[in-house]
């Protein structure tokens, strides 16, 4: 039954759509892994095996009566906790929605389905996905299946750490400052952040806003590419939503990349790296040498990146929760008091003078990446920390005083408004994944994906399987 | 040589473009226009009479060596004096700006000139474009060709003027809450807010800003679709451009409108509207039946319209001219004070909740669209009023207490997120003319166009000429 689990999102698709296997097999066996080595992970923390099973043979019974199987037709798949599933139990992660159970799917969560994906529960978050390491008090902490001592990132690392340990073949995430970066960069899969409009969201309190966005999650830069194939396109509700139709990534990745202009930030901007990050990325520049790439050392100006950053997310923090902060305080983890409190002490002013610094460096991105094609960078500061540390206090040496400042690596490209992936760049000494980020100009999330697939099949890190010993 | 400046401005390209005519000759028609007509209307603010000469001289020669010309070949056109102009005084009607000559073009009057236009000045607006009468200390009021003791609305008054009074054929504007559409009303001609990111603005200290927007104007809606096939497609440096290139809108705009549902509001949902307004309007609903359209009285929600307009337009005068206030109060307006100061009264949270409020009107709107494809409404609550007054202080019996009260029924439409445009509906009894405003859901501005072009051809309003008497 592992073998199923073992196969790529794209194989597994195509022989669903051949009916070489049906998806209730396939769902049935990574049900069964899930039984065997969700307990290890705690990846997956809401599991509805039958209604999946009976999913799976309703999907199995259209196709042989004749219906057109959709893209991901019989992928088992699990949606990250902040996304709204109907009739399933949707608790972001907080103590205040234990209970909920939502009655509409999110956009994301129904698109997935439409395409022919199985539904089999949820994936483990951080407390209203606030911070880069994945626990809660309902769930309690995600592990990473590279080694189970370690965090496995946040805030999409229930999804991370369910690919990397074969408990299902594609997953949603979200990223506002890298949480769909940070833990595949842990747990030693791929994460796309897209365009923000790339991959509409609906409900959404602040349609306009481009700082967080939903995006997918693979083994695989192809199986990326076909989730988001399924995710992306416009949305009538969606006034940021790009036009660009999803089936614009259905498409095969391979491209010459002779002649691009690359550009290396092993630090973007002096950020404290460890070297055990550093060590392993060093020998990125040279692959892109070797596919033929100009490559140089270079790098946007970020320099009003971290005031851009954390003003806007204090201020969308404060509108978001600061009313439920108030009513029900015990029921928030510090971090989140903490950054709901920063929100507070903002102006008007304040938040209008982010803005025009993050227009500052949109401009001068787009300056950058005239110039440039690709900008290459690390994904984490650090490689996956204890997991019982909420987030790692020395990054290089370098005191870290909130839960957020050791993401900046992830962060400050959120402020370029660029699609940003995390693919698999090898491993520390201690067996621990570190990724490699690879951005391209805002909207070229195609460039994005077929450099990231050519790195992948130059370097093939992300084949390394979790020694899960199950 | 008047024959020239009444011809419409797809007629008068095609000539230019079969060189029937130099560019020339029809920059030296409008010149001697300008000359003759501008004086009554102080449309036109700067003018280069040697420098548009030259440049058509050029483009003349350029067409004749072989040059392919552009969509604008030859076409005069005077910028809005708040869109920055290389090397061309650009006042925005401030008297902090008197002397104000920018280095670079702002996009949309690149694109303009890109595209073949001749530049030959700029036109009159309100000090910072703020508020729907045009009239500054540095230039003084424009008047309405049609009647030269009443406003030709604003902000874009003076493009609006200079259209009527066949100064120019095309023209470029701008609308927040009203801007292209109001004067457009005012003025028998056609402006047509598009959605916003169709026309990407640049340099734009807010470019994710989706209430204000560039838009083009026109005599004819096909006129006006041909300068926005100029305008339209996106930037790089404008993260909300839609991807649709611009040559998309030169296209014919012929289309059968039978079977469109078509929701007549006519006050918006209970604005005050004059009576003789709303006597012209009244005709408009049997003119799409006769089309075959489904005529059924109706409106989307707007209860919450003005909330998030007046907090929006407030908090983003304050972070944009606050400081200059503070530093030379005597130098704006009072309307400009009021309003900043009403920005100085925002919160943080108030700003947010105000975008909370935007999202569930924008998520009824598409509801509503769901159900019609158009909504046809008024544009202006009046016809124009007495070009000595600030504002109009009565509608329909209602006082009116600031710059901004009697501009509802294009602000509400503003909050919408959707194309819309203004079209000749025809004259009150004092021959003032009067325009419908044509609404379709967010990005369908080519439908907008084409129900435009069907009413006007049916009904053919904006042929009457002003009747100044030159």
């Amino acid at each position: 039954m592992d073998d199923l689990c073992d196969l790529d999102a794209v194989e597994l698709a195509q022989r669903l759509r051949r009916r070489d296997v049906s998806a209730r097999d396939v769902v049935a066996a990574h049900l069964d892994r899930i039984e065997r080595v969700n307990p290890a992970v705690n990846a997956i923390v809401t599991l509805d095996a039958e209604g999946a099973l009976t999913a799976a043979a309703a999907a199995d019974e259209a196709v042989a009566r004749g219906a057109e199987p959709g893209p991901l037709h019989g992928l088992p798949i699990a949606f990250k906790d902040t996304h709204d599933t109907a009739g399933m139990r949707t608790t972001y992660g907080s103590p205040l929605l234990a209970d909920n159970v939502p009655a509409f799917d999110e956009l994301v969560v129904q698109r997935i389905q439409d395409a022919g994906a199985i539904r089999i529960g949820k994936t483990n978050v951080p407390e209203f996905a606030a911070g880069s390491h994945t626990f809660n008090t309902l769930f309690g902490v995600t592990r990473n299946p590279y080694n189970l001592g370690r965090s496995a990132g946040g805030s999409s690392g229930g999804a991370a750490a369910a690919l990397a340990a074969r408990l299902i073949p594609i997953a949603d995430g979200s990223d506002m400052g890298g949480s769909l970066r940070n833990p595949a960069s842990f747990c030693n899969v791929v994460g796309f952040r897209p365009t923000p409009g790339r991959v509409p969201t609906y409900p959404n309190d602040n349609p306009w806003d481009t700082i967080g966005t939903s995006g997918p999650m693979g083994r695989t830069v192809a199986d990326v590419a076909l989730l988001l194939s399924a995710i992306a396109g416009p949305d009538r509700r969606s006034p940021i939503a790009l036009e660009t139709p999803g089936d614009a990534f259905r498409v095969p990745l391979e491209r010459d990349l002779a002649g691009l202009r690359v550009a290396w930030s092993p630090t973007l901007g002096g950020l404290p790296i460890s070297a055990d990050v550093s060590a392993v990325l060093s020998g990125a520049p040279a692959v892109f040498a070797e596919l033929g790439c100009v490559v140089e050392e270079a790098e946007p100006d970020l320099s009003e990146a971290d005031l851009v950053f954390r003003t806007l997310r204090a201020n969308a923090f404060e509108l978001a929760f600061g009313a439920s902060y108030d009513a029900r305080p015990d029921a928030f983890k510090p971090a989140l008091a903490w950054n709901i409190a920063q929100g507070r002490g903002l102006s008007r002013g304040d938040v209008g003078r982010a803005t025009a610094a993050w227009a500052r460096t949109y401009r001068a991105a787009a300056a950058f990446f005239d110039v440039y094609d690709v900008l290459i960078a690390p994904v984490s500061q650090v490689a996956p920390f204890d997991v019982d540390e909420e987030y790692p206090r020395i990054v290089a040496g370098q005191e870290q005083h909130s839960y957020l400042d050791w993401m900046r690596s992830a962060y400050h490209v959120t402020v370029l408004g660029a699609p940003a992936i995390s693919v698999p760049a090898g491993f520390t000494p201690d067996g621990l994944p570190v990724g490699l980020q690879i951005v391209t100009r805002p909207r070229s999330d195609l460039l994005t994906l077929q450099v990231a697939a050519a790195f992948e099949a130059a370097t093939g890190h992300g084949r390394r399987r979790p020694p899960l010993d199950v």
